[in-house]
């Protein structure tokens, strides 16, 4: 397979994640002429949305910018590129039970919305980190955009995204607003290890 | 990223929101025998998503016109791409409040619905107007397809669109006609701002 | 705009719209024990599935054949596509119309299931014989592949298929099965057109 | 049509097959504070779903590998294509009996579930053989990157899987559990065969 024709199909999986999320907006049950409450109650659909759309536009300039790494793929890089999207596909359940648990503010369900949503960003990061693993591994597949130093000190950029997410599912436990302070963190962290990995390339 | 890349995903993300708009057209709850009646009352879903298909059509075409000012892309260009399609995305949501309240005529949820439109299509007009602005301000960026001068004619189109939404939002306060009114001509009004920019770029 | 852009964004809404027609397949409300049984009663939503696959790929193929007799587009041609594709896309709603009548048998309404899809479809060929019409008027648009003659002789068949449609609508009234038998030719009669064009691109 | 445009319409329906079967991940019904319990009773939901993602995404791989065989399509392959197309689409409906029927654990409904996917399995690689033959009877459309021999050895790969599917149906009749291990199997075999079929075209 060449490389073009896996960065189109990851691409369409990411347009059409991005775009599917906002079917989770539906019209509120609501009593005639009380809809304008209801739409207010519906905050947490927004921010839930507002989070999902930020962190895959992310890894999507993140995926791009990844995948410019490469010079040609193999059938492994294949395997783990759709590990990859199944990870990312993922985002839709746990986005959804953040935007219900909020709604209702119950604080053992959120632990369960909270916990879910960094295990799968957890996951995701795992196959990150798998990627660049083989990368190392695999030298004759990198583009020579990249020298081995710079990229040596991104390779532990999904690690640390690893860690950052552990913690947040471990302070849940304690206190749900810290475990989504570092959750919010941890898809922050995403976009300045991306500005780190873009600025590699254009070196 | 290239140029190309952005264009394909945006393309992407556009193809996908014109098509699910479709999945709103269920099939009405009916007692047996008197389906017709059942989806004649549904006119409004078939009017809201011919404003809406109309609306993120024209979108599609002036986001491909205006991509093809660019000669190149840089980071903040992806990033403003990404907020505008965010905002383009949220137009499932009042298109469906448009449907249930034009099938209830209740007052207060129409002003509601007609609000919600208008303040998604304010804020997708002020993306443009960041996107144009920083055009503007990067002139390495254009391409020598548009000179300085036509284009800087085109740059206020954008405000002139938030403003007319603005207007829609206040005047629904005291006529729902007459904002929905304003929200269409809003509408109409992008198709001259696309074939204002599309004519300066044969030039 | 460049007419591969315009084809690619148009095949991206064939390819969304044919594989969200599979889910309407949902699973069926049944007893315990009993989903077989349910499953079976859902043999109407199969039918209308294979009806609307076979007519959207016919469409498609269609949609390649015509786009490739053009060397260039104009803006007039893109709004064409646009009100054509507006047209296809409501396919999804006569089919939701359809699984569902034909799962309870009531005559007025399958006549309205029936009517909304050959009125649906009689739309959709409403747009191809304005292509037609506006390509015959145009013939600075066409590529050298097609001879005048052999385009005229092609030039009628979306009127053919109006009167094919309109016919079933009529019938409907009169005899429900004698309406579907039209309306399943006037989809094979589209397969026949497809055939017939491409033929003549050959040449 | 060309080769290319044919692959990028199936990509396009594959990245959307993909990505739409996340959305059978709902909130489950839940009593206020026992979110967690709801979500662990959905593992079916996600067992399904990891089922079908595999499949799917080997299918995806098989189909890339299988068209870079061709060196020139017709009118035929086109439509044998769509059809093939068409059967990978319908994995979705028993993926959505699977996840619903594994949470009731009631024998005869498992049965329904497990054959409707044995069965939609077995549709799809029925599609594979008649392309295959279909490719062995016009040697003029296949690249010259395969030899005839090597190629001949793969053709009997569509015959193998559905004798493995159709043992599957039958096993279901006597063990839920036998014949699900010979459908999860039969996917497993697709692998192989992909990995089979990929070799060959590298040599």
């Amino acid at each position: 397979m060449k490389l073009s024709r896996l960065q189109a199909f990851s691409d369409g999986v990411f347009a059409i994640l991005i775009t599917i999320l906002v079917m989770d907006f539906r019209v509120p049950p609501y009593s005639s002429g009380h809809l304008l409450a209801a739409v207010l109650r519906q905050w947490p659909v927004l921010a839930a949305y507002i989070l999902s759309f930020m962190y895959i536009g992310i890894l999507w300039l993140f995926h791009h910018d990844l995948f410019s790494v490469f010079a040609k793929i193999d059938r492994n890089v294949n395997l783990l590129n759709l590990l990859m999207l199944f990870a990312i596909t993922l985002i839709n359940y746990p986005t959804a039970l953040l935007s219900d648990t909020l709604m209702h503010h119950e604080r053992a369900d959120l632990q369960v919305a909270f916990m879910s949503y960094a295990g799968v960003a957890l996951f995701i990061s795992l196959t990150f980190l798998l990627l660049y693993r083989y990368l190392n591994l695999h030298p004759e597949l990198k583009s020579t955009r990249v020298n081995a130093q710079s990229f040596a000190t991104i390779t532990y950029d999904p690690l640390r995204s690893i860690v950052i997410y552990f913690l947040s599912i471990v302070a849940t436990f304690f206190s749900v607003s810290f475990g989504a302070l570092l959750l919010v963190g941890g898809i922050i962290f995403h976009f300045y290890a991306y500005l780190h990995l873009s600025r590699r390339l254009i070196v």
